[in-house]
Protein backbone atom coordinates (compact mmCIF):
# COMPACT_ATOMS: atom_id res chain seq x y z
CA UNK A 1 0.00 0.00 0.00
CA UNK A 2 2.37 2.55 -0.90
CA UNK A 3 0.04 5.24 -2.06
CA UNK A 4 -0.66 5.72 1.34
CA UNK A 5 1.76 7.10 3.44
CA UNK A 6 3.52 4.48 6.18
CA UNK A 7 1.35 5.94 9.11
CA UNK A 8 -1.85 5.94 7.38
CA UNK A 9 -0.92 1.97 5.94
CA UNK A 10 -0.55 1.25 9.87
CA UNK A 11 -3.00 3.11 11.30
CA UNK A 12 -5.13 1.10 8.58
CA UNK A 13 -3.40 -2.32 9.47
CA UNK A 14 -4.26 -1.82 13.10
CA UNK A 15 -7.96 -1.10 12.59
CA UNK A 16 -8.53 -3.79 9.89
CA UNK A 17 -6.99 -6.37 13.25
CA UNK A 18 -9.71 -5.77 14.75
CA UNK A 19 -13.65 -8.48 14.75
CA UNK A 20 -15.99 -7.75 12.28
CA UNK A 21 -13.67 -5.05 10.42
CA UNK A 22 -12.53 -5.55 7.07
CA UNK A 23 -9.70 -3.53 4.80
CA UNK A 24 -12.13 -1.56 2.81
CA UNK A 25 -13.95 -0.54 6.46
CA UNK A 26 -10.80 0.03 7.83
CA UNK A 27 -9.88 1.73 5.04
CA UNK A 28 -13.07 4.39 5.96
CA UNK A 29 -12.52 4.24 9.60
CA UNK A 30 -8.97 5.59 8.82
CA UNK A 31 -9.80 7.85 6.55
CA UNK A 32 -12.48 9.44 9.09
CA UNK A 33 -10.46 9.40 11.88
CA UNK A 34 -7.55 11.44 9.79
CA UNK A 35 -10.53 13.94 9.16
CA UNK A 36 -11.54 14.42 12.62
CA UNK A 37 -10.69 17.26 14.85
CA UNK A 38 -7.15 16.37 16.86
CA UNK A 39 -9.13 16.90 20.11
CA UNK A 40 -12.04 13.93 19.65
CA UNK A 41 -9.02 12.02 18.04
CA UNK A 42 -7.46 12.44 21.45
CA UNK A 43 -11.22 11.83 23.28
CA UNK A 44 -11.61 8.49 21.45
CA UNK A 45 -7.43 7.26 21.93
CA UNK A 46 -8.11 7.98 25.67
CA UNK A 47 -11.57 6.56 26.23
CA UNK A 48 -9.88 3.20 24.76
CA UNK A 49 -6.83 2.79 27.13
CA UNK A 50 -8.92 4.44 30.01
CA UNK A 51 -11.48 1.52 29.74
CA UNK A 52 -9.32 -1.17 28.97
CA UNK A 53 -7.08 -0.14 31.94
CA UNK A 54 -10.19 0.85 34.64
CA UNK A 55 -12.09 -2.35 33.51
CA UNK A 56 -11.47 -5.32 35.65
CA UNK A 57 -13.98 -8.41 36.89
CA UNK A 58 -16.12 -8.20 39.32
CA UNK A 59 -14.80 -9.85 42.67
CA UNK A 60 -18.69 -12.03 42.96
CA UNK A 61 -19.82 -12.38 39.53
CA UNK A 62 -16.98 -11.99 36.93
CA UNK A 63 -18.58 -9.53 34.67
CA UNK A 64 -16.49 -6.70 33.46
CA UNK A 65 -16.94 -3.62 35.62
CA UNK A 66 -15.21 -0.96 36.73
CA UNK A 67 -15.67 -1.24 40.32
CA UNK A 68 -15.29 -4.16 42.77
CA UNK A 69 -18.44 -4.85 42.41
CA UNK A 70 -20.46 -4.75 39.57
CA UNK A 71 -24.01 -2.63 39.77
CA UNK A 72 -26.07 -5.68 39.84
CA UNK A 73 -24.17 -7.48 42.59
CA UNK A 74 -24.26 -4.62 44.01
CA UNK A 75 -28.25 -4.37 43.91
CA UNK A 76 -29.92 -5.27 47.28
CA UNK A 77 -33.32 -5.39 45.01
CA UNK A 78 -31.90 -8.51 43.19
CA UNK A 79 -32.35 -11.98 43.87
CA UNK A 80 -29.06 -13.49 45.25
CA UNK A 81 -30.01 -17.12 45.44
CA UNK A 82 -30.65 -17.15 41.65
CA UNK A 83 -28.15 -17.40 39.31
CA UNK A 84 -27.81 -17.47 35.82
CA UNK A 85 -24.50 -18.65 34.07
CA UNK A 86 -23.71 -16.91 30.80
CA UNK A 87 -20.69 -17.18 28.71
CA UNK A 88 -19.68 -13.34 28.39
CA UNK A 89 -20.60 -10.05 29.52
CA UNK A 90 -22.83 -9.15 26.40
CA UNK A 91 -24.72 -12.63 27.48
CA UNK A 92 -25.50 -11.09 30.52
CA UNK A 93 -26.43 -7.35 29.02
CA UNK A 94 -28.61 -9.57 26.53
CA UNK A 95 -30.52 -10.70 29.58
CA UNK A 96 -30.33 -7.60 31.11
CA UNK A 97 -32.22 -5.55 28.09
CA UNK A 98 -35.32 -8.11 28.85
CA UNK A 99 -35.69 -5.93 32.08
CA UNK A 100 -37.36 -9.26 33.35
CA UNK A 101 -34.90 -11.15 34.98
CA UNK A 102 -34.48 -10.70 38.92
CA UNK A 103 -31.80 -12.87 40.01
CA UNK A 104 -27.65 -12.16 39.61
CA UNK A 105 -25.27 -13.77 36.79
CA UNK A 106 -22.19 -15.64 36.57
CA UNK A 107 -20.30 -15.07 33.29
CA UNK A 108 -17.79 -17.43 32.64
CA UNK A 109 -15.30 -15.84 30.10
CA UNK A 110 -15.71 -18.77 27.63
CA UNK A 111 -17.20 -22.13 27.00
CA UNK A 112 -15.43 -25.47 27.62
CA UNK A 113 -14.37 -26.00 24.04
CA UNK A 114 -11.97 -29.88 23.49
CA UNK A 115 -11.52 -28.37 19.94
CA UNK A 116 -10.06 -25.05 20.77
CA UNK A 117 -8.21 -26.63 23.96
CA UNK A 118 -10.34 -24.54 26.48
CA UNK A 119 -10.98 -27.19 29.49
CA UNK A 120 -12.67 -26.46 32.74
CA UNK A 121 -9.89 -24.88 34.91
CA UNK A 122 -10.03 -22.21 31.60
CA UNK A 123 -13.41 -20.47 32.84
CA UNK A 124 -14.50 -19.45 35.75
CA UNK A 125 -16.20 -22.46 37.09
CA UNK A 126 -13.96 -22.65 40.11
CA UNK A 127 -15.40 -19.46 40.80
CA UNK A 128 -18.84 -20.91 40.38
CA UNK A 129 -18.81 -23.42 42.79
CA UNK A 130 -17.24 -21.50 45.37
CA UNK A 131 -20.07 -19.46 45.00
CA UNK A 132 -22.62 -22.06 45.69
CA UNK A 133 -21.43 -22.73 48.98
CA UNK A 134 -23.57 -19.17 50.33
CA UNK A 135 -27.44 -19.86 49.74
CA UNK A 136 -28.30 -20.45 46.54
CA UNK A 137 -31.63 -21.71 45.50
CA UNK A 138 -31.39 -22.39 41.48
CA UNK A 139 -28.20 -22.31 39.07
CA UNK A 140 -29.72 -21.27 35.57
CA UNK A 141 -27.64 -22.35 32.74
CA UNK A 142 -27.46 -19.78 29.71
CA UNK A 143 -24.51 -20.83 28.16
CA UNK A 144 -25.25 -20.53 24.40
CA UNK A 145 -26.93 -22.95 21.98
CA UNK A 146 -24.16 -23.86 20.43
CA UNK A 147 -21.74 -27.38 20.85
CA UNK A 148 -19.50 -25.59 23.17
CA UNK A 149 -22.40 -23.73 25.26
CA UNK A 150 -24.00 -27.17 25.26
CA UNK A 151 -20.99 -29.05 26.36
CA UNK A 152 -20.68 -26.42 29.34
CA UNK A 153 -24.16 -26.69 30.24
CA UNK A 154 -23.70 -30.62 30.77
CA UNK A 155 -20.54 -30.25 32.60
CA UNK A 156 -21.89 -27.62 34.65
CA UNK A 157 -25.09 -29.58 35.60
CA UNK A 158 -23.32 -32.90 36.62
CA UNK A 159 -20.81 -30.80 39.09
CA UNK A 160 -23.75 -29.32 40.57
CA UNK A 161 -26.13 -32.08 41.05
CA UNK A 162 -24.64 -33.60 43.96
CA UNK A 163 -24.80 -30.34 45.92
CA UNK A 164 -28.45 -30.36 45.88
CA UNK A 165 -29.00 -27.28 43.85
CA UNK A 166 -31.50 -27.13 41.68
CA UNK A 167 -29.94 -26.49 38.08
CA UNK A 168 -32.28 -25.37 34.91
CA UNK A 169 -30.98 -24.66 31.50
CA UNK A 170 -32.77 -22.10 29.45
CA UNK A 171 -34.72 -23.31 26.67
CA UNK A 172 -34.08 -24.04 23.14
CA UNK A 173 -36.64 -23.97 20.19
CA UNK A 174 -37.57 -21.57 17.24
CA UNK A 175 -37.17 -17.94 18.00
CA UNK A 176 -40.12 -15.74 18.32
CA UNK A 177 -41.53 -14.43 15.17
CA UNK A 178 -39.23 -17.41 13.38
CA UNK A 179 -40.85 -18.54 10.11
CA UNK A 180 -40.60 -22.65 10.05
CA UNK A 181 -39.76 -22.46 7.00
CA UNK A 182 -36.56 -20.94 7.42
CA UNK A 183 -35.40 -22.60 10.81
CA UNK A 184 -32.97 -25.06 10.60
CA UNK A 185 -33.52 -28.90 11.44
CA UNK A 186 -32.03 -29.30 14.71
CA UNK A 187 -33.53 -26.39 15.97
CA UNK A 188 -37.01 -28.10 14.78
CA UNK A 189 -36.39 -31.18 16.68
CA UNK A 190 -35.57 -29.12 19.53
CA UNK A 191 -38.48 -27.24 19.82
CA UNK A 192 -40.38 -30.76 19.15
CA UNK A 193 -38.51 -32.21 22.18
CA UNK A 194 -39.20 -29.14 24.25
CA UNK A 195 -43.18 -28.93 23.75
CA UNK A 196 -45.23 -27.71 26.57
CA UNK A 197 -48.69 -28.63 27.17
CA UNK A 198 -51.51 -26.01 26.66
CA UNK B 1 -27.11 0.95 29.46
CA UNK B 2 -26.66 0.54 33.24
CA UNK B 3 -25.65 -3.38 32.97
CA UNK B 4 -22.68 -2.22 31.42
CA UNK B 5 -20.30 0.19 33.68
CA UNK B 6 -19.92 3.51 32.67
CA UNK B 7 -16.22 3.15 31.06
CA UNK B 8 -17.64 0.00 28.70
CA UNK B 9 -20.77 1.88 27.75
CA UNK B 10 -18.96 5.26 27.32
CA UNK B 11 -16.19 3.40 25.09
CA UNK B 12 -19.30 1.63 22.92
CA UNK B 13 -20.63 5.30 22.85
CA UNK B 14 -17.19 6.53 21.26
CA UNK B 15 -16.74 3.62 18.93
CA UNK B 16 -20.17 3.71 17.56
CA UNK B 17 -20.14 6.82 16.49
CA UNK B 18 -17.87 6.10 13.79
CA UNK B 19 -19.11 5.30 10.34
CA UNK B 20 -20.32 2.16 9.94
CA UNK B 21 -20.73 0.92 13.25
CA UNK B 22 -23.83 0.18 14.58
CA UNK B 23 -24.74 -0.48 18.21
CA UNK B 24 -23.80 -4.42 17.91
CA UNK B 25 -20.39 -3.94 16.04
CA UNK B 26 -19.33 -1.34 18.90
CA UNK B 27 -20.38 -4.01 21.75
CA UNK B 28 -18.26 -6.07 19.82
CA UNK B 29 -15.40 -4.01 19.06
CA UNK B 30 -15.53 -2.81 22.67
CA UNK B 31 -15.26 -6.05 24.45
CA UNK B 32 -12.56 -7.58 21.96
CA UNK B 33 -10.75 -4.25 23.28
CA UNK B 34 -11.41 -5.08 26.66
CA UNK B 35 -9.90 -8.43 26.57
CA UNK B 36 -6.60 -7.65 24.27
CA UNK B 37 -3.20 -7.07 26.25
CA UNK B 38 -3.02 -3.94 28.05
CA UNK B 39 0.42 -3.28 25.63
CA UNK B 40 -1.68 -3.95 22.47
CA UNK B 41 -4.49 -1.51 23.29
CA UNK B 42 -1.82 1.44 23.86
CA UNK B 43 0.05 0.59 20.34
CA UNK B 44 -3.72 0.99 18.82
CA UNK B 45 -4.60 4.12 20.70
CA UNK B 46 -1.19 6.04 20.11
CA UNK B 47 -1.41 4.75 16.23
CA UNK B 48 -4.59 6.57 16.31
CA UNK B 49 -3.54 9.35 17.48
CA UNK B 50 0.03 9.94 16.08
CA UNK B 51 -1.26 9.17 12.44
CA UNK B 52 -4.04 11.77 13.41
CA UNK B 53 -1.55 14.07 14.18
CA UNK B 54 1.76 13.52 11.51
CA UNK B 55 -1.10 13.17 8.66
CA UNK B 56 -1.02 16.26 6.34
CA UNK B 57 -1.69 17.53 3.04
CA UNK B 58 0.77 17.50 0.20
CA UNK B 59 1.89 20.67 -0.62
CA UNK B 60 1.64 19.81 -4.57
CA UNK B 61 -1.22 17.42 -4.68
CA UNK B 62 -3.34 17.74 -1.12
CA UNK B 63 -3.43 14.38 -0.65
CA UNK B 64 -2.95 12.95 2.99
CA UNK B 65 0.79 11.84 3.51
CA UNK B 66 3.49 12.48 6.59
CA UNK B 67 5.84 14.02 4.75
CA UNK B 68 5.91 17.51 2.89
CA UNK B 69 5.42 15.86 -0.69
CA UNK B 70 3.90 13.05 -0.89
CA UNK B 71 5.50 9.27 -2.66
CA UNK B 72 3.72 9.74 -5.70
CA UNK B 73 4.61 13.61 -6.37
CA UNK B 74 8.23 12.55 -5.22
CA UNK B 75 8.32 10.04 -7.63
CA UNK B 76 10.38 11.67 -11.29
CA UNK B 77 9.17 8.35 -13.19
CA UNK B 78 5.42 9.63 -12.99
CA UNK B 79 4.47 12.20 -15.94
CA UNK B 80 3.97 15.14 -13.56
CA UNK B 81 2.30 17.03 -16.85
CA UNK B 82 -0.92 14.82 -16.39
CA UNK B 83 -3.14 15.60 -13.15
CA UNK B 84 -6.45 13.82 -12.27
CA UNK B 85 -8.89 15.08 -10.28
CA UNK B 86 -10.34 12.78 -7.53
CA UNK B 87 -12.35 13.64 -4.62
CA UNK B 88 -10.28 11.88 -1.40
CA UNK B 89 -7.56 9.77 -1.37
CA UNK B 90 -9.06 7.24 -0.82
CA UNK B 91 -10.05 7.68 -4.85
CA UNK B 92 -6.31 8.35 -5.83
CA UNK B 93 -5.69 5.03 -3.97
CA UNK B 94 -8.27 2.99 -6.01
CA UNK B 95 -6.74 4.49 -9.04
CA UNK B 96 -3.36 3.82 -7.90
CA UNK B 97 -4.27 -0.21 -7.19
CA UNK B 98 -4.49 -0.66 -11.02
CA UNK B 99 -1.01 -0.26 -11.11
CA UNK B 100 -1.94 1.63 -15.05
CA UNK B 101 -2.21 5.44 -14.47
CA UNK B 102 1.23 7.01 -14.62
CA UNK B 103 0.07 10.35 -14.00
CA UNK B 104 -0.30 12.30 -10.79
CA UNK B 105 -3.51 13.81 -9.07
CA UNK B 106 -4.99 16.20 -7.35
CA UNK B 107 -6.99 16.10 -4.31
CA UNK B 108 -10.20 17.94 -4.04
CA UNK B 109 -11.51 16.77 -0.38
CA UNK B 110 -14.81 16.92 -1.43
CA UNK B 111 -17.30 17.73 -4.55
CA UNK B 112 -19.65 20.93 -4.94
CA UNK B 113 -22.15 20.18 -3.63
CA UNK B 114 -25.25 23.21 -3.42
CA UNK B 115 -27.05 21.09 -0.87
CA UNK B 116 -24.59 20.17 1.61
CA UNK B 117 -23.57 24.30 1.30
CA UNK B 118 -20.36 23.35 -0.17
CA UNK B 119 -19.12 25.64 -2.40
CA UNK B 120 -16.00 25.51 -5.18
CA UNK B 121 -14.12 27.74 -2.12
CA UNK B 122 -14.75 24.62 0.62
CA UNK B 123 -12.81 21.93 -2.05
CA UNK B 124 -8.63 22.18 -2.78
CA UNK B 125 -9.74 23.87 -6.30
CA UNK B 126 -8.05 27.26 -6.40
CA UNK B 127 -4.89 24.92 -5.14
CA UNK B 128 -5.68 23.12 -8.40
CA UNK B 129 -5.77 26.33 -10.97
CA UNK B 130 -2.26 27.34 -9.50
CA UNK B 131 -1.10 24.19 -10.34
CA UNK B 132 -2.18 24.89 -13.67
CA UNK B 133 0.46 27.79 -14.22
CA UNK B 134 2.99 25.08 -14.45
CA UNK B 135 2.90 22.87 -17.56
CA UNK B 136 0.40 20.42 -17.60
CA UNK B 137 -0.84 18.34 -20.84
CA UNK B 138 -4.09 17.09 -19.81
CA UNK B 139 -6.74 17.08 -16.50
CA UNK B 140 -8.82 13.85 -16.09
CA UNK B 141 -11.46 14.90 -14.12
CA UNK B 142 -12.12 11.74 -12.10
CA UNK B 143 -14.70 12.87 -9.39
CA UNK B 144 -17.41 10.45 -8.54
CA UNK B 145 -20.51 9.63 -10.91
CA UNK B 146 -22.35 11.08 -8.19
CA UNK B 147 -24.96 14.74 -8.82
CA UNK B 148 -21.75 16.36 -6.75
CA UNK B 149 -19.36 14.69 -8.54
CA UNK B 150 -20.62 15.63 -11.79
CA UNK B 151 -21.63 19.03 -11.17
CA UNK B 152 -17.88 19.40 -9.63
CA UNK B 153 -16.59 18.04 -13.25
CA UNK B 154 -18.84 20.63 -15.00
CA UNK B 155 -17.53 23.55 -12.52
CA UNK B 156 -14.08 22.84 -12.97
CA UNK B 157 -14.02 22.01 -16.96
CA UNK B 158 -15.82 25.25 -17.54
CA UNK B 159 -12.96 26.79 -15.35
CA UNK B 160 -10.18 24.91 -17.61
CA UNK B 161 -11.28 25.73 -20.71
CA UNK B 162 -10.15 28.80 -21.28
CA UNK B 163 -6.52 28.05 -20.49
CA UNK B 164 -6.26 25.94 -23.24
CA UNK B 165 -5.04 22.32 -21.35
CA UNK B 166 -6.98 19.60 -22.52
CA UNK B 167 -9.38 18.51 -19.89
CA UNK B 168 -11.12 15.20 -20.10
CA UNK B 169 -13.77 12.97 -17.83
CA UNK B 170 -13.49 9.25 -17.15
CA UNK B 171 -16.47 7.21 -18.63
CA UNK B 172 -19.65 6.44 -17.05
CA UNK B 173 -21.30 3.30 -18.29
CA UNK B 174 -21.79 -0.36 -17.08
CA UNK B 175 -18.98 -1.83 -14.40
CA UNK B 176 -17.17 -4.60 -15.93
CA UNK B 177 -18.62 -8.21 -15.12
CA UNK B 178 -22.60 -6.30 -14.36
CA UNK B 179 -25.02 -7.86 -15.71
CA UNK B 180 -27.26 -5.44 -17.52
CA UNK B 181 -30.34 -6.82 -15.84
CA UNK B 182 -29.25 -5.34 -12.41
CA UNK B 183 -28.07 -2.02 -13.62
CA UNK B 184 -30.02 0.98 -13.10
CA UNK B 185 -31.67 2.99 -15.79
CA UNK B 186 -29.30 6.14 -15.45
CA UNK B 187 -26.14 3.99 -15.58
CA UNK B 188 -27.67 2.13 -18.82
CA UNK B 189 -28.33 5.19 -20.98
CA UNK B 190 -24.63 6.52 -20.00
CA UNK B 191 -23.22 3.41 -21.43
CA UNK B 192 -25.41 4.20 -24.49
CA UNK B 193 -24.34 7.50 -25.02
CA UNK B 194 -20.62 6.77 -24.21
CA UNK B 195 -21.06 3.86 -26.71
CA UNK B 196 -17.15 3.61 -28.87
CA UNK B 197 -17.17 2.18 -32.72
CA UNK B 198 -16.00 -1.45 -32.59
Amino acid sequence: MDYYSSQISKLIEELSSLPGIGSKSAGRLAFHILNMPVEHVEKLSATIIEARKKVRYCRNCYTLTDEELCPICKNEQRNHKLIMVVEDTRDLAAYEKTNKYEGVYHVLHGAISPMLGVGPNDIKLKELMKRLQDDVDEVIIATNSSLEGETTAMYISKLIKPTGIKVSRIASGVPVGGDLEYIDEMTLLRALEGRTEL
